[in-house]
C-alpha cells in the first residue's frame, strides 16, 4: 500500500444511498417528496447510481418508485433498488420481496446478502449452504429478467476475519450467478485502512469481478477505508452526501469522491462534478433537515475558514500555502474570521473583504478589535454574522449609526385558550421615523414573527426598500444551557433582498430582546446596501 | 502497511492541543475559566499532554498558565506552553516571545518551527540556514534552562514533499539541539494515510528521535493519518477532544485513542481511561458551548444507536452481532431508536427498555407504531425524547394520558420601551387541578421562562414533588427556515429530578405552543414518575 499503487481504473462506480442507508440516521425522515427532490441533485453532481429505498419492504420506498418512473429523468445516474435476497427455504420466483424489486422498473436490484457465517446461522437461522442457494437462486433470477445486480455482501470484515473462506465464497457465488458488483460492507463499521486494504487485496486475489466498498465510520476511518478499498483494487465506492447513515453514518461519499480526484487524480463523476458539490451538498441538508456540520471536509462552511492570528497575515501574502486544496475547485470559499483571537491583521484582513481598506489605521484599527472582543465575552459570534460586523466597522469609521428610526417601544402577546384551541401572537411597534411617530400591529405564527410584521409594517412608508426584505432563515442558541430557559440567548438571522443575503446577530437574557436586536440589525443592514438615506 | 507491522511500542504519548488549536475552531471562545474547568477533565481521561495555549502572544493565555501554577494539580499529564522558535536574526535569550514560554513555568514548551522551504522563504521572510539557526538556538536555549522541548515541525508532510531533505535538516536539527519530540505536522490537512505512512517511515529511517503526529481533517482522513503514522513508528499522537479545531478540525483524539486501545492493543491512557470517555467528551462540549456531533466516532449520542428495522429483530437476539465494540468499553450505550423506519420490533424492544413488555400484543404494537408514524410526519422526533414516547406508549396502554390538570388559557407578554431599557416577560396560566381553579402569574428572563414559572407555581401546591423538578436544556429548532420566522417550531426539553433526567418533544407553528407541549409533557412525565396520583 504506498502512494505508486494508484490503481490503473478506467472508471469507478460512485454509488449513492443516501436516499436508503442515509435515511437510517437518527432523527432523518425522508418523505417521499423529500427523496423526488434530492435525487436530481445526486444526478446533477454525476453519480454512477442512485439507490433509492426498499420497494415492497417500506411502503413509501414502493410509492417513490412508482413515482420516479413516471416523473424522474436522470442525465447520468441509474436508479438502484435495495432488497433482500429470498427467503430461506423458499424460491426467488414465488418471493413476494423479491417480486416486489422486480415491480419497482429499477434498472438496476442490490441485494443484500449474508457473508459472515455467524449472522448466517444465528441471525438468518439457515446453514451456511443455503444463504449460498438464495445468493445465487436471487442474483440469477433477477438477471435472467434483465436486471443490473449489486449484491451488498452484508458484514463481509468481520466476517472474513473470522471465516475467510464462506466470506469468499458468498462473493464467488454472487459472481457465479451473474452479478455486476460484489459490494463489500463493513457493515459495524470498526474496520481500519490497513485491515480493509489486506483483505480487498486477498478478495481480489481470488475473482476477477468487479468489487465494491461499502463502509460506515465507526472507527472515524470510513472516508480512509473507502480510499484504502480502492487502492486495494475495488471499482465502485458506495457512500452518502453529507456522511448521513446509522450510528457514526456511513462513508462521506463527497469527501470520497474529491479525494479520489483531487488526490489521487481518477476522474469519477459524470455530471456536474466536484465544482457543484458544496452547494448540492447544502441543498441535500436543507430537504433533509439535518444542519450542516460547519466541520465537513470540503464542503463545510469551516472547511476553509482562517481564524489563527499567527497565520492570517501569511495568508494575505500566499493563500495557497494555507489550503490543502483551491477551494473553488469545491465551490466553496476561502474566509477569514473575525475573532479575538486572530488580532488586527485578521480584522484588516475581513475589511479588506468587505472593501473597507483599514491599513494604516492603527487607531480605528485597534477600537474595533476590542468592541470585537468586548461583544465575544458576552456571548455575541461575528464569525457567522457578516453584517453585524460590517454596522460595527462602519459605526466606527462614522462615529455613529445611521439613525433610520428611533425605537419607543415594543410588545409581544401570545395568548392561547382551550376553548378555541387556538394560539394568536400580536406585536405592537412604537417608533419614530424623523419627526413621524408611527405606531404599528403585527399578528403571526410566533412572537418573533409578529414582530417582524409589525416593525416592516411600521418603516415601510418611510424607507420603501424594505418591502423586497425577506427573512430566510433564524438560528436561535442557548449560550448557557446548564439553566434551562434562563439561559442567555442568541439569534442569528439570514435577511434576503432577492439578490444578496446577510447575516445578523442578537444577544440577550430574552429571546425576544436577542431577536429584536438581529432584525433590527437586518433592516439597517439592508438599507444601508440600498444605500437609503435616513429621513 | 499491514496488520502485521503493529509497532513494537512500550509508550505513545497521548498530546491534547484542545485548549490551544482547538480553540483555533470557528465559533468557539474558551475563557481562562473555559480552560482551567477542561484541564483537569483531560488530566482525569489520562493523556500524557496538555498544550494550555501560548502565553505571551495572547494575554488569557498567559493568565491561564499562571492561574495553573497555583491552582491547577495534575495527576497523570504535564503541561505544556506552545510558542514560536526565536525571531529571524535575533537571539534566542533575548527574543521576548521566548522569555514569556520561559515565565510560563510549564514543564514542556512546544515550539513551532517551518519546515517547508517555501514558508521559510515567503512567510518568514529568511532563508533557509537561519531558519535552522532559529531552531537550533531556541531548543537549546531552552532544554539548558531544563524545559522538556517538543517541536511542532509545521507544514512537515507538504514541505517533505516539496523538498524532503530541507524537510529532514529541519527535523535532524531539532533532535541535535535536544529536542524530546519532533512532531510532524499536516498543517494543511490534505494528507492521505498511504501518503503519511511513507513519509513517516522515510523519516523513520534517518532519524532515531520520537517523532509524533499532528493531523488535521480536510480530506477526511486525521484519525486514519494518525493511526499510520504511529504504525509507520512515530510515538507521540497530537489531537483535539472532540476533533475540535480551525477549518475541518484536528484528529479527533478521543477515535485515535480508541482506536490505539481497542483496536491495535496499544494501552496509552494513563487515567480514568477509555471507560470514562463519552462522559469527559461531552463534559468538555458543555464547556466550550459547541453542541455535540451525535455521528462522532465512540462517543456520540447516535454512536450506538441502532434504527434499521431490518436489523432491530437481530440485534434483540445478538446484540455483539451488531456493534464494532462494546460500548460499554468507551462508557457510551446501546439505544434503540423509535422511528416509522423501525416498525413493530424496534418499538417492542424500546418498549422493553422502557420497561413495558409487549411481545405479543400485536394490535397495541400495531396502534403505537401508527401514532409514531404520524406525529414523525408532523415535525415530532422520539429519537431525543423518551419521555414524550412514554407517555404515547401509556396512553396507548391505558387508555387515556394520566388527567393531573387541565388548561384553561395560558398568555405570555413580553414588553420593552426605550425609557427604562428594560425588557419584561410575564406569563399568565389560568388552570385546574381537580376541582380547584388556579390562576397564577410568573415572571422571567424571556416568554418560555416565564410560562416554566406560571405552570409550576400553579401546580406546586396540589403536586409538590414538582418543587424538586428543574429544566436543564431546551433546544430550538426551526423544521423548514426556508420560511424565515414562519416556519414549524420543534423545542426538545430536558428537565431533572436531580436524580434523573428526562426529554420531551413539543412542535407547533408557534416556539411558545411548541414550548407549552414540552413543557407540560416535561412536568406529567415527572410526576408519573414519581407514581404520583392525579387529583
Amino acid at each position: 500500500m504506498s502512494t505508486a499503487s494508484k490503481p490503473d481504473v478506467a472508471d469507478v462506480h460512485v454509488y449513492d444511498t443516501t436516499l436508503r442507508d442515509g435515511a437510517q440516521q437518527e432523527g432523518m425522515n425522508l418523505s417521499v417528496a423529500d427523496k423526488l427532490a434530492i435525487a436530481p441533485l445526486l444526478d446533477e453532481l454525476g453519480v454512477t447510481f442512485i439507490e433509492g429505498g426498499w420497494p415492497g419492504a417500506i411502503p413509501k420506498d414502493t410509492e417513490f418508485f412508482a413515482r420516479a418512473e413516471k416523473d424522474l429523468t436522470l442525465a447520468n445516474a441509474e436508479l438502484a433498488a435495495f432488497g433482500s435476497t429470498r427467503k430461506a427455504g423458499g424460491r426467488a420466483h414465488t418471493d413476494t420481496q423479491v417480486r416486489a424489486l422486480l415491480d419497482s422498473a429499477a434498472p438496476t436490484i442490490t441485494l443484500v446478502a449474508k457473508s459472515d457465517i455467524r449472522h448466517v446461522e444465528r441471525a438468518l437461522r439457515t446453514d451456511g449452504d443455503e444463504n449460498l442457494a438464495m445468493i445465487a437462486d436471487t442474483v440469477a433470477y433477477l438477471t435472467d429478467a434483465g436486471r443490473r445486480v449489486i449484491v451488498d455482501a452484508e458484514h463481509f470484515f468481520d466476517g472474513y476475519r473470522f471465516d475467510p473462506d464462506y466470506a469468499l465464497r458468498a462473493v464467488t457465488t454472487a459472481f457465479e450467478a451473474g452479478a455486476d458488483v460484489v459490494a463489500l460492507c463493513d457493515t459495524n463499521g470498526g474496520m481500519l485502512p490497513d485491515w480493509v486494504f489486506d483483505i480487498v487485496s486477498s478478495v481480489r486475489e481470488r475473482t476477477d469481478g468487479r468489487l465494491g466498498i461499502h463502509a460506515h465510520n465507526d472507527s472515524g476511518c470510513a472516508v480512509a477505508n473507502s480510499m484504502a478499498a480502492v487502492i486495494a483494487g475495488a471499482h465502485h465506492v458506495q457512500g452518502t452526501v453529507n456522511g448521513y447513515g446509522e450510528r457514526t453514518g456511513n462513508a462521506d461519499l463527497l469527501a470520497v469522491v474529491a479525494n479520489l480526484e483531487l488526490k489521487l487524480e481518477i476522474p469519477v463523476l459524470g455530471g456536474a462534478g466536484l465544482a457543484e458539490v458544496t452547494r448540492i451538498a447544502h441543498a441535500v441538508s436543507e430537504i433533509t433537515n439535518i444542519a450542516p456540520f460547519a466541520r465537513q471536509p470540503y464542503i463545510g462552511a469551516s472547511a476553509f475558514a482562517h481564524k489563527a492570528g499567527l497565520h492570517a497575515s501569511a495568508i494575505r501574502v500566499d493563500p495557497d500555502l494555507y489550503q490543502h486544496i483551491d477551494p473553488r475547485k469545491v465551490g466553496n470559499d476561502m474566509r477569514m474570521l473575525v475573532s479575538d483571537m486572530a488580532g488586527r491583521a485578521s480584522i484588516e484582513l475581513k475589511g479588506r473583504e468587505l472593501g473597507f481598506d483599514l491599513s494604516g489605521q492603527s487607531d480605528l484599527l485597534g477600537r474595533v478589535t476590542e468592541r470585537v472582543k468586548d461583544a465575544e465575552a458576552n456571548g455575541y459570534t461575528f464569525d457567522a454574522a457578516d453584517a453585524s460586523f460590517e454596522l460595527l466597522l462602519r459605526e466606527e469609521i462614522a462615529g455613529t449609526r445611521p439613525a433610520y428610526f428611533r425605537t419607543e417601544s415594543w410588545r409581544a402577546i401570545v395568548e392561547h385558550t382551550q376553548q378555541t384551541g387556538e394560539v394568536n401572537a400580536e406585536a405592537t411597534v412604537k417608533l419614530h421615523t424623523g419627526d413621524v411617530r408611527v405606531v404599528s400591529t403585527g399578528e403571526g405564527n410566533g412572537p418573533v414573527n409578529a414582530l417582524d410584521a409589525a416593525l416592516r409594517q411600521s418603516l415601510v412608508t418611510a424607507y420603501p426598500a424594505i418591502e423586497d426584505f425577506e427573512l430566510i432563515d433564524y438560528k436561535v442558541r442557548l449560550l448557557d444551557s446548564s439553566h434551562g430557559t434562563d439561559a442567555v440567548t442568541r439569534v442569528l438571522l439570514e435577511m434576503t433582498d432577492g439578490q444578496d443575503s446577510w447575516s445578523t446577530v442578537g444577544v440577550g437574557p430574552n429571546i425576544l430582546e436577542a431577536s429584536w436586536e438581529a432584525l433590527v440589525d437586518s433592516l439597517v443592514y439592508g438599507l444601508v446596501r440600498h444605500e437609503v438615506v435616513p429621513l
